[in-house]
């Protein structure tokens, strides 16, 4: 099986490819402490805060950021937020196949989870974000998403809105002019890198390795067994590489995807990259269904199925796919008390 | 000039305003106890909750209710929910002149906020809805809003996501078939009747005379003088009478609204209801730009004079205006923390 690796820090990915088959290969013992041994060669635990040198998270900007993240009024219909497509009760997905932005326009891709994207290589399935401040900040000129037509028109309206003069101020004290697109990029982003969802697999790794029923364990074993881990590997479990989506087959004759989507080559104009999208996270995928590029599959199990068969060329039976869905569940975590609480916006007037 | 009160209870209201009208002219001294005495006559502070006797509030339809509140997979397109037009973290109102709904329909308008509205005589500016919980059922097949085409066609959704049945039988243990259209009605409107805002009025009322401010004082006898309390009386600041927009002059050679909109004549056919709608609440108003039943103004300045000028036929001056503004800011309550909490919604697979 060949496999393609795209990265912006290429060699470093195949030495950590490296590890992992080795890790994997090497896993014997059924023993509590040999499962977390292998497993911590392959996954770590979330860290608090993903944090960012070039966007250090302060308390004033992640108010802010969330604030913002609930704003409609700089949509250029008034009704998108990045709320609308990222919902925290719904684990900041919108359950849609394709996400519908201003004036109902169908985003061509599935809105994946906010929550822990702050860790990935890049924003959205293609790649074509550099970073959740990136994605933020060209989501409000997005033709599918806010619609506006400048980031002048989105200082523009928040400016209109008086309310945000002294947040702003607050979040970025130094700056002489704090209310700009990118400080509204970044304020959004350092909410975004507080997202972090620990779950029952963290304390797991953490040492306290009974958090796992004796399912999700044998779960774990056939995840790295089956070679999941080639790509969904990491604190994110995924988000870390670029991968063509169908290896072994083509990935339309089992999603039923209409039309194609040719995934980064959109980006890059680069053959080797058609049909390669991001490797998304697998944290809370219980909870974000419809799954794929396109929400084109709506159970987990049937998306397990899949992936082995066109990424890994392996025909999983049933009890194993179940297996291996009991292990995805325990990536589901918990959504940290602060990010659950409404913030209230400045009035219009 | 001629009142015309419209009220399932005609008979009380004449006598309510009667009360208010003696209330408002016997007020002759400026001291603290005087004016509160004059208020208490006139208004009320708000309970904990709005309770109804078809629809007993129990913590778990409240917390049922709320996850449906923010339930966007019941629309016909997946992108309405109640908290769509009635954002909480913008006060339960959605900032646009005109609310859109399921595949960008327009609503005929304005979307009014929910806290404190399950306390008003009917529901939406025509009145065309008895109470929350009707409100809240007509919602889901309204062509403007969720789009359905049935309440079985919901109730189908609802089934659809499994997560639902455990809440809806606990917060309906004695039904044999708790997921009902009615129930899901039932848990929203007891959630609705939570949204209670208590304000410094409120203090106010309770005897805290001061907790308002001396310009919000001055601004509250300004109201009362004026006659805002004709309409805008009681513990809901208005929400219990029908009134004609317009008693002076038409409304819309202040407001150039288009199209003209005949009011509460659309649901009864009756000549007397031209141009007649529910006096809205004044709570939060400070909150709710843009005002009117068509969003057709954006500053609570200009609706104040403008309410003057064609209800009262008064031409209030600039330091009237902005006093009674004054009073107007101190209705703004606090959303109660359990209210600002987002609810997980169960997952769609």
């Amino acid at each position: 099986m060949k496999i393609k690796i795209k990265n912006r820090e290429g060699v470093k990915v195949i030495v950590i490819i490296s590890i992992l088959s080795f890790a994997v290969m090497s896993l014997g013992s059924s023993g509590d402490e040999d499962l977390l041994k292998q497993a911590k060669q392959i996954f770590g635990p979330l860290p608090q805060v993903i944090v960012s040198e070039k966007n250090p998270v302060t308390p004033e900007k992640v108010k802010l950021g969330k604030m913002l993240f609930y704003e409609t009024r700089i949509s250029v219909d008034g009704t998108v937020s990045c709320s609308r497509c990222h919902p925290i009760g719904l684990y900041a997905a919108d359950g849609l196949r394709k996400s519908i932005g201003n004036n109902c326009k169908l985003n061509p891709r599935n809105a994946p989870t906010l929550l822990n994207a702050a860790g990935q290589i890049s924003g959205h399935w293609i790649g074509n974000r550099i970073d959740v401040e990136d994605q933020a900040k060209q989501s409000v000129i997005g033709p599918f998403s806010f619609g506006m037509p400048s980031y002048e028109a989105v200082e523009k309206k928040l400016k209109g809105i008086k309310g945000y003069a002294a947040p702003f101020k607050t979040a970025f004290p130094m700056d002489n002019n704090p209310l700009t697109i990118d400080n509204f990029a970044k304020a959004i982003g350092a909410f975004e890198r507080t997202l972090v969802t620990p779950s029952p697999f963290d304390a797991f790794l953490e040492g306290k390795t009974a958090t796992l029923r004796e399912r999700e364990k044998t779960g774990l074993k056939s995840y790295m067994e089956a070679g999941c881990t080639m790509c969904h590997f990491g604190t994110y479990v995924g988000g870390q590489t670029y991968q063509k989506f169908g290896i072994s087959e083509p990935y339309w004759k089992y999603t039923k995807s209409e039309p194609i989507d040719e995934g980064r080559y959109v980006v890059t104009k680069n053959e080797a990259d058609r049909y390669v999208f991001k490797v998304p996270i697998l944290r809370n995928v219980e909870k974000t269904s419809p799954y794929f590029h396109d929400g084109s599959i709506d159970k987990l199990e049937d998306v397990v199925w899949i992936m082995g068969k066109i990424q890994l060329g392996k025909d999983l039976d049933k009890s194993r796919v179940e297996e291996i869905v009991a292990f995805l569940k325990s990536l589901t975590g918990e959504i940290p008390e602060d990010v659950l609480k409404i913030p209230l916006l400045p009035s219009t007037d």
